[in-house]
Protein backbone atom coordinates (compact mmCIF):
# COMPACT_ATOMS: atom_id res chain seq x y z
CA UNK A 1 0.00 0.00 0.00
CA UNK A 2 1.66 3.72 -1.21
CA UNK A 3 0.98 5.88 1.40
CA UNK A 4 3.42 8.77 0.55
CA UNK A 5 3.76 10.64 -2.71
CA UNK A 6 7.08 12.31 -4.04
CA UNK A 7 6.66 15.81 -5.47
CA UNK A 8 9.86 17.89 -6.94
CA UNK A 9 9.50 21.11 -4.38
CA UNK A 10 11.81 24.26 -4.55
CA UNK A 11 13.35 24.30 -0.67
CA UNK A 12 14.11 28.14 0.46
CA UNK A 13 16.44 28.84 3.31
CA UNK A 14 17.87 32.57 4.06
CA UNK A 15 20.09 33.74 2.97
CA UNK A 16 21.76 30.93 1.19
CA UNK A 17 18.67 30.85 -1.42
CA UNK A 18 16.52 28.49 -2.95
CA UNK A 19 17.33 24.97 -4.70
CA UNK A 20 15.03 22.10 -6.09
CA UNK A 21 14.75 18.48 -4.80
CA UNK A 22 12.28 15.93 -4.37
CA UNK A 23 9.78 15.60 -1.36
CA UNK A 24 7.80 13.15 0.55
CA UNK A 25 4.08 14.01 1.49
CA UNK A 26 1.67 11.56 2.75
CA UNK A 27 -0.70 10.36 0.59
CA UNK A 28 -4.51 11.91 1.52
CA UNK A 29 -7.84 10.35 -0.79
CA UNK A 30 -10.70 10.59 -0.55
CA UNK A 31 -13.07 7.33 0.88
CA UNK A 32 -16.50 6.70 0.25
CA UNK A 33 -17.81 4.74 2.78
CA UNK A 34 -21.25 2.61 1.76
CA UNK A 35 -23.39 0.72 4.33
CA UNK A 36 -25.53 -1.93 2.58
CA UNK A 37 -25.23 -0.46 -0.56
CA UNK A 38 -26.05 3.13 0.82
CA UNK A 39 -24.25 5.92 0.56
CA UNK A 40 -23.22 6.82 3.88
CA UNK A 41 -19.73 8.82 4.21
CA UNK A 42 -16.81 10.40 2.63
CA UNK A 43 -14.38 11.09 4.74
CA UNK A 44 -10.53 12.47 3.35
CA UNK A 45 -7.69 9.69 5.02
CA UNK A 46 -4.41 8.19 4.25
CA UNK A 47 -5.07 5.06 2.26
CA UNK A 48 -4.22 2.03 3.75
CA UNK A 49 -5.85 -0.12 6.51
CA UNK A 50 -9.20 1.06 4.88
CA UNK A 51 -11.68 -1.99 6.25
CA UNK A 52 -9.97 -1.04 9.82
CA UNK A 53 -11.35 2.75 9.37
CA UNK A 54 -14.72 1.78 7.94
CA UNK A 55 -15.46 -0.52 10.93
CA UNK A 56 -13.83 1.93 13.16
CA UNK A 57 -15.85 4.70 12.34
CA UNK A 58 -19.21 2.76 12.45
CA UNK A 59 -17.93 2.08 16.10
CA UNK A 60 -17.23 5.59 16.84
CA UNK A 61 -20.93 6.28 15.05
CA UNK A 62 -22.78 3.63 17.08
CA UNK A 63 -23.80 1.33 14.40
CA UNK A 64 -21.28 -1.43 15.11
CA UNK A 65 -20.50 -2.81 18.44
CA UNK A 66 -19.40 -6.30 17.37
CA UNK A 67 -17.82 -8.30 14.75
CA UNK A 68 -21.09 -10.00 14.35
CA UNK A 69 -22.85 -6.34 13.62
CA UNK A 70 -20.57 -6.40 10.79
CA UNK A 71 -20.33 -9.78 8.62
CA UNK A 72 -18.39 -8.01 5.34
CA UNK A 73 -16.67 -5.48 3.87
CA UNK A 74 -16.03 -4.98 0.26
CA UNK A 75 -13.65 -2.56 -1.74
CA UNK A 76 -15.86 -1.27 -4.79
CA UNK A 77 -13.35 -0.13 -7.57
CA UNK A 78 -13.39 2.64 -9.72
CA UNK A 79 -12.09 4.49 -12.80
CA UNK A 80 -10.27 7.85 -11.72
CA UNK A 81 -10.25 10.45 -13.64
CA UNK A 82 -6.42 9.44 -14.94
CA UNK A 83 -8.34 6.72 -16.08
CA UNK A 84 -6.12 4.39 -13.61
CA UNK A 85 -8.26 1.96 -11.34
CA UNK A 86 -9.04 3.25 -7.83
CA UNK A 87 -9.87 1.69 -4.31
CA UNK A 88 -11.59 4.46 -2.36
CA UNK A 89 -15.04 3.24 -1.58
CA UNK A 90 -15.71 0.58 0.76
CA UNK A 91 -19.13 -0.87 0.96
CA UNK A 92 -19.77 -2.77 4.11
CA UNK A 93 -22.49 -5.17 5.31
CA UNK A 94 -24.48 -4.15 8.64
CA UNK A 95 -26.71 -6.76 10.08
CA UNK A 96 -28.82 -6.33 13.57
CA UNK A 97 -30.04 -3.01 15.33
CA UNK A 98 -27.05 -1.34 13.02
CA UNK A 99 -28.88 -1.30 10.00
CA UNK A 100 -31.60 1.07 11.37
CA UNK A 101 -28.33 3.08 13.07
CA UNK A 102 -27.15 3.83 9.84
CA UNK A 103 -29.95 4.75 7.84
CA UNK A 104 -30.71 7.65 10.79
CA UNK A 105 -27.39 9.01 10.81
CA UNK A 106 -26.37 9.05 6.80
CA UNK A 107 -29.74 11.36 6.73
CA UNK A 108 -27.31 13.88 8.38
CA UNK A 109 -24.64 16.14 8.38
CA UNK A 110 -22.44 17.30 10.76
CA UNK A 111 -19.06 18.94 11.06
CA UNK A 112 -16.74 18.79 13.69
CA UNK A 113 -14.03 21.65 15.22
CA UNK A 114 -11.93 19.84 12.36
CA UNK A 115 -13.79 19.49 9.56
CA UNK A 116 -13.89 21.94 6.34
CA UNK A 117 -15.28 20.87 3.01
CA UNK A 118 -18.88 19.20 4.39
CA UNK A 119 -21.64 19.30 2.59
CA UNK A 120 -20.59 16.88 -0.56
CA UNK A 121 -21.14 13.11 -0.49
CA UNK A 122 -19.92 11.97 -3.75
CA UNK A 123 -16.10 11.69 -4.63
CA UNK A 124 -16.57 13.19 -8.07
CA UNK A 125 -18.03 16.51 -6.45
CA UNK A 126 -15.08 17.30 -3.71
CA UNK A 127 -13.51 19.81 -5.63
CA UNK A 128 -16.35 23.01 -5.05
CA UNK A 129 -16.62 25.63 -8.01
CA UNK A 130 -15.11 28.70 -7.35
CA UNK A 131 -17.04 31.63 -8.14
CA UNK A 132 -13.29 33.84 -8.38
CA UNK A 133 -10.56 33.02 -10.78
CA UNK A 134 -6.81 32.92 -9.82
CA UNK A 135 -4.91 35.02 -11.84
CA UNK A 136 -1.75 33.46 -13.21
CA UNK A 137 0.39 36.73 -12.36
CA UNK A 138 -0.42 39.22 -10.09
CA UNK A 139 0.14 39.02 -6.77
CA UNK A 140 4.25 38.28 -6.86
CA UNK A 141 5.94 37.80 -2.60
CA UNK A 142 9.28 38.36 -1.62
CA UNK A 143 11.16 34.87 0.23
CA UNK A 144 11.94 37.22 3.45
CA UNK A 145 8.51 38.49 3.50
CA UNK A 146 7.29 34.73 3.51
CA UNK A 147 9.50 33.49 6.23
CA UNK A 148 8.54 36.34 7.99
CA UNK A 149 4.22 35.47 8.25
CA UNK A 150 4.86 32.96 10.94
CA UNK A 151 6.12 34.78 13.47
CA UNK A 152 3.56 37.89 12.62
CA UNK A 153 1.12 34.99 13.32
CA UNK A 154 2.32 33.61 16.35
CA UNK A 155 2.88 37.51 17.81
CA UNK A 156 -1.25 37.59 17.51
CA UNK A 157 -2.43 34.41 19.25
CA UNK A 158 -3.57 35.09 22.44
CA UNK A 159 -5.47 31.95 22.72
CA UNK A 160 -2.75 30.10 22.36
CA UNK A 161 -0.66 31.81 24.71
CA UNK A 162 -3.08 31.20 27.09
CA UNK A 163 -4.57 27.81 25.97
CA UNK A 164 -1.03 25.92 24.32
CA UNK A 165 -3.61 24.31 21.87
CA UNK A 166 -5.36 25.87 19.22
CA UNK A 167 -5.21 26.60 15.23
CA UNK A 168 -4.57 30.15 13.67
CA UNK A 169 -5.62 31.70 10.21
CA UNK A 170 -3.80 35.19 9.52
CA UNK A 171 -4.81 37.51 6.71
CA UNK A 172 -2.06 39.56 5.27
CA UNK A 173 -1.69 42.21 2.51
CA UNK A 174 1.12 42.30 0.10
CA UNK A 175 3.31 44.10 2.24
CA UNK A 176 2.85 41.68 4.58
CA UNK A 177 1.06 43.65 7.15
CA UNK A 178 -1.66 41.57 9.06
CA UNK A 179 -5.07 42.20 7.81
CA UNK A 180 -7.59 39.49 10.02
CA UNK A 181 -6.20 37.10 12.49
CA UNK A 182 -8.50 34.05 13.60
CA UNK A 183 -8.06 31.52 16.27
CA UNK A 184 -10.13 28.31 16.55
CA UNK A 185 -9.98 24.80 18.13
CA UNK A 186 -11.00 24.25 14.28
CA UNK A 187 -7.95 25.39 11.48
CA UNK A 188 -10.82 25.72 8.85
CA UNK A 189 -12.79 27.44 11.75
CA UNK A 190 -9.87 29.93 11.48
CA UNK A 191 -9.86 29.96 7.83
CA UNK A 192 -13.51 30.28 7.77
CA UNK A 193 -13.76 33.43 10.28
CA UNK A 194 -11.42 35.23 8.43
CA UNK A 195 -13.02 34.90 4.55
CA UNK A 196 -16.43 35.68 6.22
CA UNK A 197 -15.04 38.92 7.58
CA UNK A 198 -13.59 39.99 3.96
CA UNK A 199 -17.04 38.50 2.75
CA UNK A 200 -18.70 40.75 4.54
CA UNK A 201 -16.61 43.59 4.22
CA UNK A 202 -17.08 43.43 0.54
CA UNK A 203 -12.91 42.17 0.14
CA UNK A 204 -13.56 39.37 -2.16
CA UNK A 205 -11.98 38.16 -4.22
CA UNK A 206 -8.66 38.45 -2.21
CA UNK A 207 -6.54 38.03 -5.23
CA UNK A 208 -4.17 40.61 -3.05
CA UNK A 209 -3.65 38.58 -0.13
CA UNK A 210 -1.48 35.67 1.69
CA UNK A 211 -3.15 33.00 4.12
CA UNK A 212 -0.29 31.83 6.62
CA UNK A 213 -1.89 29.00 9.11
CA UNK A 214 -0.74 27.28 12.07
CA UNK A 215 -0.44 23.70 11.82
CA UNK A 216 -0.64 21.33 8.45
CA UNK A 217 -2.07 22.73 4.96
CA UNK A 218 -4.70 20.17 4.03
CA UNK A 219 -7.12 19.84 0.99
CA UNK A 220 -9.48 21.20 2.94
CA UNK A 221 -7.23 24.49 3.31
CA UNK A 222 -5.98 24.68 0.03
CA UNK A 223 -9.76 24.45 -1.25
CA UNK A 224 -10.96 27.13 0.94
CA UNK A 225 -8.46 29.27 -0.43
CA UNK A 226 -9.76 28.63 -4.03
CA UNK A 227 -13.28 29.63 -2.76
CA UNK A 228 -11.82 33.06 -1.73
CA UNK A 229 -9.69 33.43 -4.39
CA UNK A 230 -6.57 33.54 -1.98
CA UNK A 231 -3.35 33.13 -4.55
CA UNK A 232 -0.58 32.41 -1.73
CA UNK A 233 -1.12 29.48 0.86
CA UNK A 234 1.59 29.16 3.14
CA UNK A 235 1.43 27.21 6.46
CA UNK A 236 3.91 26.14 9.23
CA UNK A 237 3.48 22.06 9.03
CA UNK A 238 3.49 20.15 6.22
CA UNK A 239 1.25 19.80 3.29
CA UNK A 240 -0.93 16.57 2.33
CA UNK A 241 -0.74 14.85 -1.34
CA UNK A 242 -4.28 15.80 -2.24
CA UNK A 243 -3.49 19.78 -1.10
CA UNK A 244 -0.23 19.81 -3.22
CA UNK A 245 -2.34 18.54 -6.07
CA UNK A 246 -5.40 20.89 -5.74
CA UNK A 247 -2.98 24.01 -5.19
CA UNK A 248 -1.48 22.54 -8.37
CA UNK A 249 -4.87 22.65 -10.31
CA UNK A 250 -6.18 25.48 -8.75
CA UNK A 251 -3.23 27.91 -9.43
CA UNK A 252 -2.39 28.48 -5.67
CA UNK A 253 1.49 28.60 -4.77
CA UNK A 254 1.62 26.35 -1.87
CA UNK A 255 4.20 26.65 0.94
CA UNK A 256 4.84 24.52 3.82
CA UNK A 257 7.38 23.89 6.74
CA UNK A 258 7.33 27.66 7.13
CA UNK A 259 9.88 27.93 9.66
CA UNK A 260 11.35 31.62 9.99
CA UNK A 261 14.74 31.26 8.08
CA UNK A 262 13.48 28.35 5.63
CA UNK A 263 10.22 27.29 4.04
CA UNK A 264 9.28 24.53 1.10
CA UNK A 265 7.39 25.56 -2.03
CA UNK A 266 5.45 22.30 -3.42
CA UNK A 267 3.15 24.29 -6.02
CA UNK A 268 3.32 27.47 -8.18
CA UNK A 269 6.33 28.88 -6.75
CA UNK A 270 6.49 31.57 -9.65
CA UNK A 271 5.03 34.22 -7.27
CA UNK A 272 7.79 34.13 -4.87
CA UNK A 273 10.83 35.93 -5.69
CA UNK A 274 13.62 36.21 -3.97
CA UNK B 1 -16.87 36.78 24.54
CA UNK B 2 -15.84 33.93 26.86
CA UNK B 3 -13.01 31.83 24.64
CA UNK B 4 -11.74 29.98 27.57
CA UNK B 5 -12.55 27.84 30.43
CA UNK B 6 -10.81 27.07 33.61
CA UNK B 7 -10.23 23.80 35.23
CA UNK B 8 -9.45 22.56 38.07
CA UNK B 9 -6.15 19.99 37.28
CA UNK B 10 -3.28 17.54 38.47
CA UNK B 11 -0.22 18.45 36.77
CA UNK B 12 2.02 15.46 37.08
CA UNK B 13 6.26 16.12 37.03
CA UNK B 14 8.48 13.17 37.46
CA UNK B 15 9.56 12.61 39.71
CA UNK B 16 8.59 15.75 41.36
CA UNK B 17 5.42 14.61 41.62
CA UNK B 18 1.94 15.93 41.28
CA UNK B 19 -0.02 19.20 42.09
CA UNK B 20 -3.61 20.82 42.09
CA UNK B 21 -3.51 23.97 39.64
CA UNK B 22 -5.63 25.77 37.73
CA UNK B 23 -5.51 25.30 34.21
CA UNK B 24 -6.94 27.18 31.16
CA UNK B 25 -8.13 25.37 28.29
CA UNK B 26 -9.73 26.75 24.81
CA UNK B 27 -14.03 27.02 24.53
CA UNK B 28 -15.13 24.15 21.96
CA UNK B 29 -19.00 24.13 21.47
CA UNK B 30 -21.15 22.97 18.61
CA UNK B 31 -22.74 25.69 16.30
CA UNK B 32 -25.64 24.64 14.15
CA UNK B 33 -25.67 26.65 11.06
CA UNK B 34 -29.08 27.23 9.32
CA UNK B 35 -30.03 28.30 5.79
CA UNK B 36 -33.24 30.57 5.04
CA UNK B 37 -34.19 28.56 8.61
CA UNK B 38 -33.20 25.15 7.34
CA UNK B 39 -30.60 22.76 9.20
CA UNK B 40 -27.34 23.15 7.14
CA UNK B 41 -24.59 22.03 9.18
CA UNK B 42 -23.71 21.47 12.85
CA UNK B 43 -19.55 22.40 13.71
CA UNK B 44 -17.37 22.25 16.72
CA UNK B 45 -15.89 25.73 17.12
CA UNK B 46 -14.52 28.48 19.75
CA UNK B 47 -17.48 30.47 20.20
CA UNK B 48 -16.80 34.22 18.82
CA UNK B 49 -17.00 35.88 15.12
CA UNK B 50 -19.81 33.31 14.30
CA UNK B 51 -21.44 35.89 11.72
CA UNK B 52 -17.89 35.57 9.67
CA UNK B 53 -17.52 31.77 10.29
CA UNK B 54 -20.85 31.08 8.90
CA UNK B 55 -20.00 33.56 6.26
CA UNK B 56 -16.70 32.23 5.37
CA UNK B 57 -17.87 28.51 5.81
CA UNK B 58 -20.98 29.35 3.06
CA UNK B 59 -18.15 30.55 0.68
CA UNK B 60 -16.27 27.66 1.47
CA UNK B 61 -19.18 25.71 0.38
CA UNK B 62 -19.72 27.76 -2.81
CA UNK B 63 -23.14 29.08 -1.42
CA UNK B 64 -22.16 32.41 -1.19
CA UNK B 65 -19.36 35.02 -2.98
CA UNK B 66 -20.40 38.55 -2.47
CA UNK B 67 -21.90 40.37 0.77
CA UNK B 68 -25.45 40.62 -1.33
CA UNK B 69 -25.87 36.92 -1.54
CA UNK B 70 -25.75 37.16 2.41
CA UNK B 71 -28.32 39.94 3.55
CA UNK B 72 -29.04 39.12 7.24
CA UNK B 73 -27.72 36.44 9.81
CA UNK B 74 -29.23 36.37 13.07
CA UNK B 75 -28.76 34.29 16.27
CA UNK B 76 -31.24 32.12 17.82
CA UNK B 77 -30.69 31.51 21.68
CA UNK B 78 -31.92 28.62 23.09
CA UNK B 79 -31.99 26.93 26.54
CA UNK B 80 -29.06 24.36 26.95
CA UNK B 81 -28.95 21.27 29.29
CA UNK B 82 -27.84 23.39 32.40
CA UNK B 83 -30.92 25.84 32.08
CA UNK B 84 -28.70 28.74 30.95
CA UNK B 85 -29.32 30.26 27.62
CA UNK B 86 -27.11 29.18 24.87
CA UNK B 87 -26.34 31.36 21.88
CA UNK B 88 -25.57 28.07 19.17
CA UNK B 89 -27.83 28.42 16.31
CA UNK B 90 -26.96 30.51 13.25
CA UNK B 91 -29.35 31.66 10.60
CA UNK B 92 -28.01 32.73 7.36
CA UNK B 93 -30.39 34.63 5.57
CA UNK B 94 -29.56 33.54 1.41
CA UNK B 95 -30.78 35.17 -1.51
CA UNK B 96 -30.57 34.29 -5.03
CA UNK B 97 -28.36 31.43 -6.69
CA UNK B 98 -27.07 30.25 -3.27
CA UNK B 99 -30.72 29.16 -2.15
CA UNK B 100 -30.28 26.22 -4.90
CA UNK B 101 -27.01 25.43 -3.59
CA UNK B 102 -27.19 25.74 0.21
CA UNK B 103 -30.26 23.46 -0.75
CA UNK B 104 -28.23 20.82 -2.71
CA UNK B 105 -25.17 20.67 0.02
CA UNK B 106 -27.94 19.91 2.81
CA UNK B 107 -28.93 16.91 1.52
CA UNK B 108 -25.38 15.30 1.62
CA UNK B 109 -22.56 14.21 3.77
CA UNK B 110 -19.17 14.94 3.72
CA UNK B 111 -15.95 14.34 6.49
CA UNK B 112 -12.58 15.11 6.42
CA UNK B 113 -9.10 14.30 6.85
CA UNK B 114 -9.92 16.08 10.36
CA UNK B 115 -13.63 15.12 11.02
CA UNK B 116 -14.58 12.29 13.11
CA UNK B 117 -18.45 12.65 14.98
CA UNK B 118 -19.74 13.08 11.29
CA UNK B 119 -23.15 12.18 11.01
CA UNK B 120 -25.30 13.94 13.39
CA UNK B 121 -27.08 16.82 12.68
CA UNK B 122 -28.36 18.45 15.65
CA UNK B 123 -26.53 19.57 18.60
CA UNK B 124 -28.97 17.68 21.29
CA UNK B 125 -27.15 14.90 19.02
CA UNK B 126 -23.94 15.09 19.51
CA UNK B 127 -23.52 12.83 22.21
CA UNK B 128 -23.72 9.25 21.09
CA UNK B 129 -24.49 6.54 23.14
CA UNK B 130 -22.17 3.74 23.71
CA UNK B 131 -22.89 -0.13 23.73
CA UNK B 132 -20.08 0.03 26.41
CA UNK B 133 -19.87 1.25 30.12
CA UNK B 134 -16.51 2.80 31.03
CA UNK B 135 -16.09 1.41 34.42
CA UNK B 136 -15.50 3.12 37.61
CA UNK B 137 -12.62 1.00 38.70
CA UNK B 138 -10.75 -1.30 37.40
CA UNK B 139 -7.37 -0.13 34.62
CA UNK B 140 -5.13 1.88 36.80
CA UNK B 141 -1.80 3.11 35.32
CA UNK B 142 1.52 4.48 36.82
CA UNK B 143 2.73 7.77 36.03
CA UNK B 144 6.03 6.47 34.76
CA UNK B 145 4.13 4.30 32.32
CA UNK B 146 1.63 7.53 31.20
CA UNK B 147 4.71 9.78 30.54
CA UNK B 148 6.77 6.93 28.25
CA UNK B 149 4.04 6.77 25.81
CA UNK B 150 4.40 9.85 24.13
CA UNK B 151 8.41 8.62 22.83
CA UNK B 152 7.04 4.75 22.77
CA UNK B 153 4.01 6.31 20.04
CA UNK B 154 6.77 8.43 17.91
CA UNK B 155 9.25 5.56 18.11
CA UNK B 156 6.73 4.05 15.55
CA UNK B 157 5.54 6.81 13.60
CA UNK B 158 7.50 5.77 9.98
CA UNK B 159 5.26 7.84 7.87
CA UNK B 160 5.79 10.76 10.29
CA UNK B 161 9.65 10.47 9.61
CA UNK B 162 9.15 10.40 5.93
CA UNK B 163 6.71 13.43 5.94
CA UNK B 164 7.26 15.23 9.21
CA UNK B 165 3.32 15.97 9.54
CA UNK B 166 0.49 13.10 9.94
CA UNK B 167 -1.17 11.97 13.19
CA UNK B 168 -0.46 8.56 15.17
CA UNK B 169 -2.76 6.82 17.35
CA UNK B 170 -1.38 4.09 19.75
CA UNK B 171 -3.53 1.59 21.67
CA UNK B 172 -1.60 0.42 24.85
CA UNK B 173 -1.69 -2.67 27.15
CA UNK B 174 -1.50 -1.91 30.90
CA UNK B 175 1.97 -2.70 31.14
CA UNK B 176 2.30 0.39 27.88
CA UNK B 177 3.39 -2.77 25.32
CA UNK B 178 1.82 -1.06 21.88
CA UNK B 179 -0.73 -3.19 20.32
CA UNK B 180 -1.83 -1.44 17.51
CA UNK B 181 -0.59 2.23 15.73
CA UNK B 182 -1.87 3.81 13.13
CA UNK B 183 -0.98 6.95 10.81
CA UNK B 184 -3.20 9.14 9.16
CA UNK B 185 -3.63 12.74 7.45
CA UNK B 186 -6.82 12.91 9.63
CA UNK B 187 -6.03 12.45 13.80
CA UNK B 188 -9.55 10.27 13.85
CA UNK B 189 -9.44 8.46 11.24
CA UNK B 190 -5.61 7.03 12.81
CA UNK B 191 -8.49 6.59 15.95
CA UNK B 192 -10.58 4.81 13.82
CA UNK B 193 -8.52 2.19 12.38
CA UNK B 194 -7.02 1.43 15.68
CA UNK B 195 -10.32 0.53 16.94
CA UNK B 196 -11.37 -0.90 13.91
CA UNK B 197 -8.94 -3.31 14.35
CA UNK B 198 -10.21 -4.29 17.67
CA UNK B 199 -13.43 -4.70 16.57
CA UNK B 200 -12.42 -7.19 14.11
CA UNK B 201 -10.58 -9.10 16.36
CA UNK B 202 -13.54 -9.38 18.89
CA UNK B 203 -12.01 -7.38 21.13
CA UNK B 204 -14.32 -4.72 21.85
CA UNK B 205 -14.37 -3.00 24.27
CA UNK B 206 -11.03 -1.86 25.33
CA UNK B 207 -11.78 -1.51 29.23
CA UNK B 208 -8.04 -2.56 29.82
CA UNK B 209 -6.39 -0.04 27.07
CA UNK B 210 -4.81 2.72 27.42
CA UNK B 211 -5.21 5.81 23.54
CA UNK B 212 -2.02 7.89 23.35
CA UNK B 213 -2.80 10.32 20.21
CA UNK B 214 -0.48 12.91 18.73
CA UNK B 215 -1.56 16.38 18.86
CA UNK B 216 -4.97 17.76 20.82
CA UNK B 217 -7.07 15.74 22.13
CA UNK B 218 -10.75 17.00 21.07
CA UNK B 219 -14.45 16.37 21.99
CA UNK B 220 -14.77 13.91 19.14
CA UNK B 221 -11.43 11.79 20.22
CA UNK B 222 -13.07 11.73 23.43
CA UNK B 223 -16.18 10.37 22.20
CA UNK B 224 -14.43 7.77 20.30
CA UNK B 225 -12.57 6.59 23.21
CA UNK B 226 -16.28 6.62 24.90
CA UNK B 227 -17.57 4.58 21.82
CA UNK B 228 -15.00 1.47 22.00
CA UNK B 229 -14.97 1.94 26.36
CA UNK B 230 -11.29 2.96 26.38
CA UNK B 231 -11.13 4.32 29.66
CA UNK B 232 -7.82 6.07 29.12
CA UNK B 233 -6.92 9.03 26.85
CA UNK B 234 -3.59 10.76 26.51
CA UNK B 235 -2.55 13.81 24.17
CA UNK B 236 0.66 14.99 23.41
CA UNK B 237 -0.75 19.01 23.22
CA UNK B 238 -3.89 20.35 24.52
CA UNK B 239 -7.29 18.96 25.18
CA UNK B 240 -10.69 21.57 24.67
CA UNK B 241 -13.45 22.38 26.93
CA UNK B 242 -15.66 20.17 25.43
CA UNK B 243 -13.40 17.12 25.14
CA UNK B 244 -12.54 17.52 29.33
CA UNK B 245 -16.89 17.79 30.22
CA UNK B 246 -17.03 14.86 28.33
CA UNK B 247 -14.54 12.80 29.86
CA UNK B 248 -15.74 14.15 32.96
CA UNK B 249 -19.33 12.71 32.28
CA UNK B 250 -18.03 9.81 30.56
CA UNK B 251 -15.90 8.66 33.06
CA UNK B 252 -12.84 8.87 30.78
CA UNK B 253 -9.27 9.57 32.28
CA UNK B 254 -8.36 12.57 29.69
CA UNK B 255 -4.52 13.29 30.22
CA UNK B 256 -3.04 16.18 28.08
CA UNK B 257 0.53 17.85 27.65
CA UNK B 258 2.28 14.43 27.79
CA UNK B 259 5.55 15.10 27.55
CA UNK B 260 8.38 12.95 28.93
CA UNK B 261 8.36 13.54 32.01
CA UNK B 262 5.54 15.49 32.47
CA UNK B 263 1.93 15.47 31.89
CA UNK B 264 -1.61 17.26 33.04
CA UNK B 265 -4.76 15.13 34.26
CA UNK B 266 -8.06 16.77 32.78
CA UNK B 267 -10.45 14.45 33.71
CA UNK B 268 -10.66 11.48 36.14
CA UNK B 269 -6.92 11.08 38.07
CA UNK B 270 -8.09 8.39 39.86
CA UNK B 271 -6.82 5.38 37.48
CA UNK B 272 -3.19 7.54 37.16
CA UNK B 273 -0.80 6.26 40.29
CA UNK B 274 2.43 7.49 42.04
Amino acid sequence: MRLIARRRVQAVRIPEGRRHREDVVALEEPLEIRVNGGRFSVTMRTPGDDFDLVAGFLVSEGVVAAADDLPAMRTVSGIGLDGEPTFNVVDATVTGRGVAAAAERARTLYTTSACGVCGLASIDAVRTASAFPILPVGLTVPEGLVAALPDRLRAGQDLFDATGGVHAAGLFDPDGALVTLREDVGRHNAVDKVVGRALTEGRLPLSRSILQVSGRASFELVQKARMAGIPVLAAVSAPSSLAVELAEEAGITLIGFSRGRSFTIYAHPERITP
